[in-house]
């Protein structure tokens, strides 16, 4: 992609770190099918099951992660 | 989120980070789904299968993870 | 939850920390599915199932890690 | 393979080490399935399969990791 | 389980690693369900399935990391 | 085994460590089901499977994260 998205790993605050770890698992999904529209309509199917929405969770908890690591875990 | 509800990663012990590893899973399934009434219907169905549990369980492991790295795994 | 269940992940030997990993893999389960009513039921039904079994073994491996870690590995 | 693919771990940013991480994830299956032309025949399948792209996006968060680490997370 | 069967996770060499790797896959699943004869009836359905083949070696690999990590990687 | 297939997690560069990942996550396979001849049946099936090859990446995924940490991830 040419356009910049991604600045940095390093968040204010735990809860900026939870949201970045969100767009970095949208991404890894944009990256691989980057039409809006075909990602609306897998959307509003993917939503609404239950074992769709725990995988997602997965890779939320992956990424952050790695964004918990970078920020060393908003400690102090 | 607008509203905040991950102030810190930090638990006062191992127990109450499993707490927070739980809602960290939660809350990965809850951006994705934000409707109160779709998840709670969801709920009825998943938490009655076998390999949904199982993979929740899985979610929470890997927050766990984060969650106890953070704490220094509450040593001494 | 208001009683204790998990009060270190300090174990004395990998034997414990292995059988630790294994009770907070199913406590995963037990905080979305309280009854022990309902999850007796569906043991009945994954623990005949390979693809469970393996699935079980796999949030193991991952609590594991954590109490590896979190005892620094038994070493010495 | 004997041609070169992987020259370095090590990115100018956290936004090519995520480029660099799906391009772990696609070697990964490349390696396994060299074919150009089966692997463009699974992808028109699978790029509109909810599930398979949540699954890819778990396999670029796992190489995020790695890559992320490498760079000790681009922290100035 | 009262006997022993978890000494340790130092091993020799990295292969004597691996093949701990593999006893603690298969321990997360003999926890589970202990019945020699019914672990053995789904034995011969999940070895001749490649999905099921391809999570087991996925275990193996999680297990194999957290060996790596108390033997610092067999280095020197 | 008795035969010496993994002598050490150290590689040359990190393209060997991709490749030695790509060994340890068949090795995985091939302990649970050491036949050539069903292992090589299989393959004809999954290799055009996309989520196969998309778990098969990740297993690969899991053993690069060790193999690079192994190698201090080939930092000069």
């Amino acid at each position: 992609m040419s356009h910049i998205w991604l600045e940095s790993l390093i968040t204010e605050n735990a809860q900026q770190g939870f949201e970045l770890a969100m767009k970095l698992s949208r991404m890894g999904v944009k990256y691989t099918q980057p039409s809006d529209e075909v990602r609306g309509k897998l959307r509003s199917a993917y939503e609404e099951n239950a074992d769709s929405l725990i995988a997602t969770s997965q890779v939320v908890a992956i990424n952050f992660q790695t964004v918990s690591a970078a920020n060393n875990y908003w400690r102090s």
